[in-house]
């Protein structure tokens, strides 16, 4: 299945303290990037691990009717790592990912990014860039 | 944060067909393949393209203490896509997800396979298998 797959790992993330912690306040995150462009989110989880007093980080996933997208947190590492996956079965979502991507990368404020960039469904390829 | 990312497209399936076509078969699979080798599904979330009658296809997440596993099914195609990705942050959890992604690659028993292995959060690498 021909797709685009855009993968990063953040680390010295300065964004609120909440996103990296709770999993209720990265579930919105999440589900608002994937909308905002257009992307179809048809089902989600996250989980919370820690406790409401002592919350030690969130992973989740958002299942799209274009592939899906992946979040996991250390927030004690201010620490990320993001996956975002679209086929373009029937139509071309490189771009909804992008800025997706985008909106996500703007809400961590990483100081430090690890991003790849990799087309699914072909031969295998794959960019990668440091910032 | 350091892991290991497994992706796989597999076309040509030769599986029994619910198990692309039903979310529900597939989710009894992915849940399993995570338990066996002992990784740690902490919420999962699987859903049911077309309908009852007409099953059109499957999407999933399982979110793990390790990461996550994503599928998707084209039953249309006899297509599917795998990602299998295991931080190793307390541990190392390659050899529990590399067998986990054996076992998947068995069930859906895909006459063409492409398959790749990436090595994050460190510098960007990447190994590509076809068969």
């Amino acid at each position: 299945m021909h797709g685009l797959h855009l993968i990063a790992e953040l680390s010295q993330c300065h964004c609120d303290l909440r996103l990296l912690q709770d999993a209720q306040v990265l579930r919105t995150l999440c589900l608002a990037v994937c909308a905002e462009p257009g992307l179809t989110p048809v089902g989600e989880v996250f989980h919370q691990f820690g406790s409401a007093d002592q919350p030690a980080g969130a992973t989740g996933a958002v299942v799209l009717a274009e592939s899906h997208l992946a979040v996991h947190t250390w927030p004690e590492m201010m620490a990320v790592t993001l996956d975002l996956y679209v086929c373009n079965f029937s139509q071309d979502n490189s771009v909804a990912a992008h800025r997706a991507f985008a909106r996500l990368l703007e809400a961590f404020a990483a100081k430090h990014v690890v991003q790849r960039e990799i087309e699914r469904g072909g031969s295998a390829s794959t960019g990668a860039t440091h910032s």
